[in-house]
């Protein structure tokens, strides 16, 4: 066997990437167990076993439903966040230019420097076709801001998309004040505008019911809330349609093909049930070993600089600091040798070297952007866990100063 | 709970549903279980626990590699095989067109009519750029001959794409013979024509080595071969490549985006080895079960006509027949509530009502098209069990003739 269960031998571990991945919760997995066993028949099949495991979806789908505030028919699984990314935005767009014959180039899409690779790797795709791609400006902590995001309407973006809670910053947008300009905007011009964002790093923190954000579509990844890998939601609140952008079977009432993976299907409720029922608690108590940490970093280690704001605009569990000059990939090694798992930035921009996109948009400072840290906390994280970062940081900053003087 | 153990309280149900849906194998699930709990890192993250989630994705990918014949760095794990098919067909005619430039107009997709959804509902959406979608015919039995494929063929050729083995009709395309006129046209014409198959259906029955097989990608689903739900592949020989269907982070050589899912990827590998292992001998015992059916068809319900070629060119498992005039639909709920699990057709192709396009194809005989049931069986499929089968149809039928006279 090639592997270590680390958890066991290494008990002083400290798992600080949550951002990246969380552990499947033993509720969730035990929810699921039962349709990785007896329950496997697929859902379309109309015999008995069939109508067990379609059950079992129809069951997800309307607990998922009721948690988010939107008609069962509304929720659609996919095969985890970057797909639900891409539905969203590609599937709008397809669906206005195949099914209202609105030319590419009569579509403007509004989103943001600072959004996840999921989101901006499909904007060059669009950009080909015609569609033209406004980039909002965010402040200096990454948040959109009204006079921007008002300067940068037109009467042709058709899709306004942008994190909930930046998943390398950690900024939380100022979701419902964003949509009433829009709104406010949209009615002016009598034309649809949707909105859209990528909640993956929201449901363990932030309360994430459609109608009352008053978005119109919400990407999850529930491997990023206590889920399995490879389940995503895209959600849609009102009469929204969109385009497949995957073609076969009339799964997911024709939105997306394939088999139902009843028994992540099946984790998926289970996670996002749990996430929600106590995000404040959980949100609470983890703001405070955050907060903690940032006044240890002032003291501790004067010369990093916070990426992304302080208090409640940020997501509970995200820490991200630079330490300009110092190789802070190096760090992450450092750190990992010594018991701590954590990044430079998301795992899905390559979470080894090279300069985080997003420090790079929020500060234009390529040597800041370079050397970024992100330590993403779970509900589980105490102080001394971060304690015994800031003193490794410390000998690792003493260590490299030496060698380069 | 709402829930029933079937396989408790129902000792006696048959399940012959093993095209739609394969169980767990126990081992494969054991082989996921590390990655379940304690191994649930990003394997795109730096730290140890990351690198222990993507050793655990490599090593799956060398073992799939070495077991179908082809390089690890050419195998694309993906969700399923709807997206596999759609990869396979899309990426390939956007890479031809946006990094060789190929006009649409100048590029033709050779296929036929008896194809998977995954693969059907991906041709308009290609026709209306302007690829040309020609169809081979196939004959009565749902195969491709080679006049008919050498008569398809023209310049413009850039794809031919089958399913190895039907999943509705069972009939095993003759690969090797179809490939070989392929590279014969393609070396007169000096242009590269990828060959595609669409093998969901093969891994328990048939060899799959691509070297073998001749052929440049090959589809798969590993829900339809022990596996888990939610996870297919894409795997290709030689050197052609391909452009993503989806955008985001680098996995997967870029071609696939998305937090790898490690435990589907583990029991992917799982799933293949064990099918692959023994498909000679499983296929050899299965082969004598089936058999015996269509013999037992002929004696008990001569009515019935066999859909598909009877013999080597027949998948061991499948078994699909009509009973033209009846409603199979209704035969199916009927076998159901007897407590065998069977279906008309394909399960994304819509498990219940209406006509098989498939049956259709070969027949162009729309009662015998609509009277379809398709018994697919597993290696513990028994001869009595079977016999139940008949017997349980010979009853509705005589039911069904009595009531209509």
């Amino acid at each position: 066997m090639f592997l270590i269960p680390w958890a066991k031998r290494q008990p002083k571990r400290i798992y600080l990437d949550y951002a990246a991945a969380t552990p499947l919760l033993p509720e969730v997995k035990k929810s699921m167990e039962p349709f990785l066993t007896n329950f496997f028949a697929n859902p379309s099949a109309i015999h008995q076993e069939g109508s067990q495991a379609k059950q079992a979806v129809v069951k997800a789908r309307q607990d998922i439903a009721t948690i988010l505030g939107v008609r069962p028919g509304r929720v659609t699984f996919t095969s985890g966040g970057t797909e639900s990314n891409n539905l969203a935005i590609l599937g709008l767009v397809k669906k206005l230019h195949r099914e209202e014959g609105v030319p590419y180039n009569q579509m403007e899409i509004l989103t943001t420097r600072i959004e996840h690779p999921s989101v901006l790797a499909v904007l060059p795709i669009l950009r080909n076709t015609g569609v033209k791609i406004n980039f909002v400006e965010v402040d200096s902590e990454g948040k959109i801001t009204l006079p921007t995001l008002i300067a940068a309407l037109t009467p042709k973006t058709v899709l306004v998309t942008f994190a909930y809670a930046n998943s390398e910053i950690g900024v939380i947008q100022p979701v419902q004040r964003l949509v009433r300009e829009i709104r406010r905007f949209e009615k002016k011009l009598q034309h649809k505008i949707i909105v859209h964002i990528d909640a993956a790093q929201a449901p363990l923190w932030l309360p994430c019911k459609l109608p009352d954000l008053g978005v119109d579509l919400m990407s999850l990844d529930v491997a990023k809330c206590g889920g399995p890998k490879g389940v995503g939601l895209l959600v849609a609140h009102g009469d929204i349609s969109l385009f497949p952008i995957l073609y076969g079977g009339g799964q997911e009432e024709g939105l997306r093909p394939g088999t139902e993976n009843v028994a992540g299907i099946v984790g998926a409720a289970a996670a996002i049930r749990l996430a929600q029922a106590t995000y404040k608690m959980r949100s609470k108590k983890v703001t405070v070993v955050r907060d903690k940490f940032f006044q240890l970093l002032s003291e501790m280690l004067p010369g990093g600089t916070v990426n992304g704001p302080l208090g409640e605009s940020r997501l509970s569990n995200n820490i991200n600091f630079s330490l300009p000059g110092f190789d802070t990939e190096y760090a992450v090694v450092y750190l990992d040798k010594h018991g701590i798992a954590a990044s430079t930035k998301s795992a899905c921009a390559g979470a080894g070297g090279g300069e985080s996109t997003v420090v790079l948009a929020i500060s234009g400072d390529d040597k800041r952007a370079k050397s970024t840290l992100r330590l993403s906390l779970g509900e589980e994280t105490e102080v001394r866990d971060l304690e015994k970062v800031i003193v490794l940081l410390k000998k690792y900053l003493e260590m490299m100063s030496s060698l380069t003087q």
